[in-house]
């Protein structure tokens, strides 16, 4: 494996590897070694979950970190090309992770570095590493993410998450995928071209809610609405409180990004069907994985 | 040892203890390993001194740091609620020492974490590891804390510094404590109350000196003060000038938290009495057997 | 070796060890290690690629950094003066890498500080290890970098690299340094005063530029200028297009200490002259040697 830009650079098999590396990480059977590799972080736009986890993988296999999580700690160098910035990191280090506000921008460091370059978002175009914790959470809840009944709910257009993810699912042949956004932030009409399986494009969650197995979770911002009361209208029906997941199937469960804001009330946390934070804990080991076959490390 | 939120979750023989082991660290006589252990620093509120003094300590003895020296760098998740960001942390290391600007975010971030939680400053609430370093200080220029004359200098309202330091003193009955604040910044009384040694409030520094062991200085800020000229009517009498010190015992020390500002003056640095930076020189040695401890690492 | 303040710190035995070295660390003859030692980033000043290649260096040695790398990261602290500062630094590494927006701070923070201080740009005096890169890339293409004929090219009057250049040149006796700038922005006088090789000061690069074997470029700044015209004025003449470089002879070569902006026209990048990639990949392994020798690592 060298480069990952996009989700669907990965063959099924590898993406099921990876999910078996992951397993075998988390139940002690192997122990993944990074000594003496340096991991990069190209953070132009600011992360903290991202970033950290993919510090913590790189730390707790015994790599190191170097590199900045925000443009203005890189500020001297502002009016530096994104390609001689890329190519400095190359020098630096054995592998560079990517975040940057514009689409593809990670490809386009791909094609300057010699290392191998994982984006950690682009735009609004991906964001595959988040997918890959995504597809192994549902994995590791219902056994397999085949054959299931998705409902993506929120901003479908801008968020990379939701453009990875259903990418991603064209390797489960899932049931069917509701895709539950305000009009003005449903998928783009060129991804949903891409899709190999049945999906449906919803307005109200309330009269689907009952049919699905995974809810996932995304915030609609406010910037996206051309006048704020537009905002303030559909706010509301896009938020899962007590009302909607009283709806759900006791064996659903709804995944998020994280992090929240106002999207997830918060006495959901206490219910069965919240598994956000399982999503959450995964990121660590299944980053180490992925990173320790994009560097090169040493099984142990 | 688990969480250290007050210098009071502490028995007076761990912190012997706690002392013990950082001569014995000093000496070279015992070698703390933290390889493969990774302590994350949580500082909401920015500093450099104590997150240094942290991260030194890890990385001294093997171990590695992640995390946020400031809010700013975790704009992205701005709206996050700190439970979530707690729990991100508590997924990515082994624990987790945490600055807040409010009164009992330490408290509440122990509860949500289940890895250790270090409190590095809460509010004007606590600082207890400052406190570890001002009683191993103490001890070792006096030998022990115990029966000491203590002048506490300057703002003793909103320094936490002081919160602590006052309660941790407890431990080693002082023959006097005198409180030496303007009348806005005195100690607050509930704080007062919880002791159980003699203390006795002052306004002129110039009326005790003579009489005093330690004389613990701490910054008064101008925004402690409603308008700008009652502050500059007092700024002087706190200040640790030379004509202080002549006025002091040759035996007596003066400390410092730092970083000052101009409450000291830098002609007092060639003083036998100035002992800041030897109290400075003992954080990371005092910080290494406090991680040590809480993350439980080998003793070599 | 203790401090590298100014490259003239150095005998010029020294400079050829320091690049001896460098050659055999990147044959992989030597390996150099830096195990259990921490290096300190004071960068007072932003950076982004010293102040990362000086962390990559440390941690391909199994070194440890930390430190800050903007004066906003340690805010609360802003008040605080250098020499505290410094000594705080001087108490949590083993070495001081640091970087100021005052001619002079380094030499002041080593005579603070107990552990080796080394200059990573100080106001507009110098840039040492800068220095060791651009001679060290020199002597890797020429073989050596002795008898040379140069063009120091833009602003000559506050580049700290040019200074310190042109001090290192002393050790290598240049045919010929032509220095050109605009006359605002000229080698001062004192500096020039130094030098002990011929030295010719030119307003044109055209009228030269055939007879260089090294051009080293560095960017003109528009707050030089007391008025935007003039800087627009003279701004065109000092950039380094295709025109100009058709003109160079196909052995002489373009450097430039980087990050470049507008001063080097990217479509050079291709052109055999540009060596600046060259010489960016230098500054990892070079920086890796002077650490090691100032910090005091092991060779294995």
């Amino acid at each position: 494996m060298q480069d990952l830009i996009s989700i669907l650079d990965l063959a099924k098999e590898e993406v099921l590897e990876i999910f078996e590396k992951t397993d075998a990480l988390l139940r002690g059977k192997i122990r993944l070694r990074l000594d003496g590799k340096i991991v990069s972080l190209a953070f132009f736009e600011p992360s903290t979950r991202t970033a950290l986890s993919f510090e913590s993988a790189a730390l707790s296999m015994g790599g190191r970190v170097l590199g900045f999580t925000s443009e203005e700690s890189i500020s001297v160098a502002k009016g530096e090309n994104l390609a001689d910035t890329v190519r400095m990191l190359d020098n630096y280090s054995d592998c560079i992770v990517i975040r940057h506000k514009f689409d593809g921008a990670a490809k386009f460091a791909s094609e300057i570095a010699q290392k191998p370059v994982i984006n950690a978002g682009d735009g609004k175009h991906e964001h595959p590493t988040q997918t890959l914790i995504d597809l192994y959470t549902i994995k590791r809840i219902f056994g397999t993410p085949e054959g299931l009944t998705f409902g993506l709910l929120g901003d479908l257009r801008y968020a990379r998450t939701v453009n990875s993810l259903v990418r991603g699912l064209k390797f489960f042949r899932p049931k069917k995928v509701y895709l539950i956004s305000p009009p003005q932030l449903r998928l783009r009409e060129e991804i949903r071209n891409e899709l190999d399986y049945p999906t449906e494009e919803r307005v109200d969650p309330r009269d689907v809610i009952g049919d699905i197995d995974v809810l996932y979770v995304t915030r609609i911002q406010k910037e996206r609405f051309p006048d704020e009361s537009e905002y303030e209208k559909v706010k509301e029906s896009y938020r899962v409180d007590v009302r909607l997941v009283e709806e759900m199937r006791k064996d659903s469960v709804i995944l998020h990004p994280l992090p929240r804001v106002t999207e997830i009330d918060r006495r959901i946390d206490s219910y069965p069907q919240a598994k956000y934070f399982l999503q959450a804990s995964l990121a660590v080991p299944l980053r180490s994985v992925l990173l320790h076959e994009v560097v090169g490390g040493v099984e142990a």
